[in-house]
């Protein structure tokens, strides 16, 4: 709340400079709309947003005929030196990073879609764009079109955000989405995602989570208003599963999502906050198991407010190139008029929880000796630790092992540390052959 | 965009005087939210947020214990004038618009839920807030708790929303959904739904639409940039609407939805807009078709974005004092730190185009008499007047006339002229024992 009183830097009418860091399938569409609707975004603005240049790695490479090609440059330094709004979407740590710090020491503002720049430094972004007293916005870091990061950062900012549970990875809600439906196992789904463009060429950064990881930090730390990293977030993507897993998700009413989780849990001074990426299981009337293919989803829960869902494209470069140009114009809008957005809010500086303590209800399959007993011995080691049983289905399936049946078990809610001890135990026991999965279950609140 | 420079008009910590209009369900639930979260609140503005006074018109009347009954007051006038931030939340248009003009004049920031005025009058209150420089927000006056209103100024902002489409009105919501799961008929459902507090003894603002107009002039203003106000909206409510009409929806695979709808159709010069509130057929597959019971949702196609859609709770004390209160931050905020939000957009100028004019599928139902040949003279009625037809579905009804059969006829796009000129028609045929209902069946766009 130190920044110095906010100075229009350009009157009325005089057109404001914006740069273009990265021209790839979200800056092209950038570049379109910037071109397409100059006129309606002219009078949004109250003046002429000027594309004063487009820094790119190569300007010899092809590109779509939208974009001008005298406007390419490979001397970012330069071009941010001589814009009011900086907007990027070039991605990575850097040179993404020093080009941001730059811009916003040098009193442009910014407009970022770089998920994992904010995750891992977004303090030191937020920190050079107070001390210059501008902007820097970045709906288009969590769930593409969608408007979550506002919501979150000024509607709701008279609430308090209980938890928010997002389906922010269109590639890995596709890829699930393909298993549920057509029973295909996890590389087959991952492939064909990769031939619709849906997913990289290299996967890793969806199907691992880290992603979804990164999204979790940024929407965690708006809604709890403390400073959360993408190493603070525990995370577990879908390479585990399997399509059995799947099916099994189905047979019990639920349908396997890879869920990005920030919740504030009872505690002294306020409490903690737990951050998560992992698969659980969603009860299938809950409105995010609805979500098909590869949209993006966003539930929110708050005191007052209740219950909230923000629902539209997660990616692809007109949606996301939505979200950027939105930010362009509330920034350029300050700018015109004077003021500023919304600075970082970090006071309330909450503990991230050690995940062992984080609490779930969790979904467990055995494969089990078919005889007397077993559920017995089984639910004698939960009781152990506290755990309580909610439900258990046991069934010999007809492609099963001789004299083997599966049991699956849902708890209500346990530790994750008391969970995986007696997961350990579960092995150690004759009778079960195999603890084949151990799944988070989403906790629906009542309404 | 001529608003002078915005000044800051309180220093950080310097406490920010909130005066409250109103104080039924809703004031009530400010009361709250401002007394037990003042130390959050005052962390997220940079400054504590004072309740200086209760504006009621019966200060002996019981009221909840979390007002403290020294804050009222009958003199509004007296107390607007020494406020900073005036939030209302009284309704209806007078005393309302006097009290909310005098504080933009002297200099306060206003907060509002009041639809109709917004609808009726916004313009006006508008131009005081832009010669005053200062904010007027409304995030609660349109679906309660969800945001829409600041995704729709200000994230869409640098797309083009090409249609909304909202449930925004839970009380119909609920009516139509309690006829459809349990077959109650519209006097049950309403009578239940006012048992339950979802609708007034008076049920007329909601089950006449009125409430739905007023939201959709809000919200077609807001993504349009265009001033439309509540007599410009084309509207019909549900009181026509009989069971048979929503069990005929289910059996053709929709769901009957009271649906607020803002759409620019192509035209010269920008083209113009279709706003209207009527009943329509959605299929069942739209997410709008499962939004159950009191809750809201409001779709929006843009052409960037593509679809998203926004759900929560649409009313309510609790859900519509998180939206007041995010927009007391926001405005809290801009006095803080100076500058402004968005000020009202209407550069557009779009026409309200003439309801005559415009397109929808139609559903039509018809009594006819079971022979040969009536189905030919029918749907050439409709092909004379340019209509063509999509599916045709005849049944005799086991309770039925004798002699008769239900036609049910679904239709391509036509225009409302001609669809009622045909309806006409059809009534005069002799085959035709009775044209039963006519419903609009939503238009989905192709993903």
């Amino acid at each position: 709340m130190s920044a110095p009183n906010p100075r229009p830097t350009t009157t009325g009418g005089a057109p404001l400079r914006v740069a273009l860091l990265g021209c790839g399938v979200v800056g092209t569409e950038v570049v379109r709309l910037l071109t397409t609707q100059a006129a309606e975004l002219a009078s949004r603005v109250g003046a002429p947003l000027e594309l004063v240049g487009v820094a790119v790695r190569d300007v010899s490479a092809p590109r779509d005929a939208v974009v001008d090609r005298a406007l390419l440059t490979t001397d970012a330094e330069a071009l941010v030196d001589r814009a009011d709004v900086v907007v990027e979407v070039m991605g990575g740590i850097e040179p993404a990073r020093g080009l941001l710090l730059r811009a916003l020491r040098g009193g442009a503002s910014v407009v970022t879609a770089n998920k994992a720049l904010l995750a891992q430094d977004g303090p030191t972004l937020y920190a050079a764009a107070d001390a210059a007293g501008v902007d820097l916005y970045f709906e288009a870091a969590v769930a593409g079109a969608i408007p979550i990061v506002r919501p979150v950062r000024e509607s709701l900012v008279g609430d308090r955000v209980r938890r928010v549970l997002g389906i922010v990875n269109g590639t890995t809600n596709y890829v699930l989405d393909r298993m549920a439906t057509d029973g295909l196992d996890l590389a087959a789904a991952v492939a064909e995602a990769q031939a619709l463009g849906y997913a990289e060429a290299d996967p890793t950064a969806d199907v691992e989570g880290h992603d979804a990881a990164a999204k979790a930090a940024i929407l965690a730390s708006l809604a709890f208003h403390t400073r959360v990293r993408l190493d603070d977030v525990d995370r577990t993507g879908i390479t585990g599963l399997t399509a059995q897993d799947v099916a099994w998700a189905a047979r019990t009413g639920h349908v396997l999502k890879l869920l990005a989780v920030a919740e504030q849990v009872d505690g002294p001074d306020g409490g903690a906050l737990d951050v998560h990426v992992r698969p659980a299981l969603v009860p299938a009337g809950h409105p995010l198991a609805g979500v098909r293919g590869a949209f993006n989803a966003v539930f929110v829960e708050a005191e007052a407010a209740g219950e909230l869902m923000f629902y539209g494209r997660g990616a692809g470069g007109a949606p996301t190139s939505s979200a950027v140009l939105g930010d362009v114009v509330s920034v350029a809008r300050h700018r015109v008029l004077g003021g500023r957005g919304p600075v970082e809010s970090s006071y309330a500086e909450l503990p991230v929880q050690d995940p062992g303590l984080a609490r779930s209800r969790f979904q467990l399959r055995l494969e089990v000796d078919d005889r007397p007993g077993v559920l017995a011995q089984v639910a004698s080691e939960l009781a152990e630790r506290g755990i309580s049983i909610e439900a258990v289905q046991q069934t010999v399936e007809p492609d099963g092992a001789a004299g083997a049946a599966v049991l699956v078990l849902t708890t209500h809610t346990a530790t994750a540390a008391a969970l995986h001890a007696t997961v350990e135990a579960l092995r150690d026991l004759d009778a079960v052959r195999d603890v084949v999965s151990v799944l988070s279950v989403l906790r629906v609140e009542e309404p």
